[in-house]
């Protein structure tokens, strides 16, 4: 039986600062949770209530039953999907230079940033790096939107500028998308390095720029008048891009 | 001075039902607005709180000021904006075959629809046919989302299945997502026609699945298990897809 302290445990998750403070964050959905239990994170608690139960199916040793009205004050949706687990925060793995990685620039959007994760995953990019400001990747809304795969992608936040400057100075490729780049559908060669996302509302920073050494640019239509792309489709597009010379 | 009846009316179309009724839809935002009144749309009201026109110095002659609490009655929005337009809902257009053209079978997400128009008109669609089922255009989640692209898209509602029969019946190509078909990387060549974009839980159904006379596939990294794209991000890989082979 769970009982009300840890109900209230689990629904203080909702927010950043006791996730940080228990090293928890929790997982809602059957996708997710399925895929969260094939990673290698350290699950500590599964809840259903019996109507998932009896609805899916699902089954599983650690699994303790709740009643709605639990559910209902742990999950961050308005509509419970029913399931719910609790998980360790991982420690941040070292930064691994793989192939392509991304770094994001101030992404607050947890619906693009989860999107990207995604992204990402599909095309094969196993490391992202954000800058310190970039929405926690811990936050329902990020989980919801990458489907699963936040699990299987090694994401670290980090002083960016300071780790773009190192990056540069090794000689390695850093691709920043900007107004004023080099045409993708263009370009026959990517090197492996690091592709620079900024935000919708900011773009890449000033602090950032100077560190691009291989501007991009999503060619837009000839009479299109639309200002910008939102930015986890500009990450797609450039991830599409790179991946289909990759081959 | 605006009154509480009209308050209480744009109050109600928030709702599908009386944006039917009253054949209009509401608009906010600063940018959502500016497009918008450059738009062709028949714009009958602007409301701004006098905070919005000393903040952003707005003016235009059609602009009365309501009070904070107004605004927060008639805003969709928990945080509102502070700037709002009462539009007439157009004509449907016909439907138009100019260049590539979207027909979306069955997309719910407001947040999809929306980023998939604005992506289109990055890329130079003009022209997007919707299933009946379809989440509403004018939905103010969809609005938002599209970020003015709306006000210059030809969106139709229309039996999806009868529109693809008579295309195909006309020689006309029908791109369709699938899990197997053409590497879209590989792809040399794109006829004008349509694409076919399903959702994300149904994917393209299976009354239009025989409609589809070219198979395409988005191809994944070989070590990815991701189980698939979001259903606008898979848009908007296909149309720079296209695109690329256009110039």
């Amino acid at each position: 039986m769970i009982t009300k302290n840890t109900v209230k445990a689990i629904q203080s998750l909702k927010q950043t600062k006791y996730r940080k403070e228990l090293g928890l964050f929790v997982v809602e959905g059957r996708k997710s949770v399925e895929e969260l239990l094939q990673s290698s994170l350290e699950t500590t608690a599964v809840y259903a209530t019996e109507r998932f139960q009896q609805e899916h199916g699902f089954h599983d040793e650690r699994l303790e039953t709740v009643s709605e009205m639990q559910m209902e004050q742990m999950s961050s949706f308005d509509t419970p999907p029913g399931i719910l687990a609790v998980v360790r925060i991982p420690k941040q793995d070292n930064i691994q230079h793989e192939g392509m990685m991304l770094a994001l620039d101030g992404i607050a959007n947890p619906g693009n940033m989860g999107t990207i994760i995604r992204t990402a995953e599909w095309f094969g990019v196993k490391n992202i790096v954000c800058s310190e400001d970039c929405v926690e990747i811990w936050n329902p809304k990020v989980i919801q939107a990458t489907m699963g795969s936040l699990f299987r992608m090694n994401v670290v936040s980090t002083d960016l500028e300071g780790f773009l400057k190192e990056a540069k100075d090794k000689g390695k490729a850093v691709y920043g998308a900007l107004l004023e780049g080099e045409n993708i559908f263009k370009k026959d060669k990517w090197e492996d390095g690091i592709i620079v996302i900024g935000s919708e509302s900011h773009g890449i920073r000033s602090n950032i720029l100077p560190l691009i050494t291989h501007p991009i640019t999503i060619p837009r239509a000839k009479n299109s008048i639309t200002e910008s792309l939102n930015a986890s489709m500009a990450t797609g597009i450039i991830l599409a891009s790179w991946a289909s010379k990759l081959s």
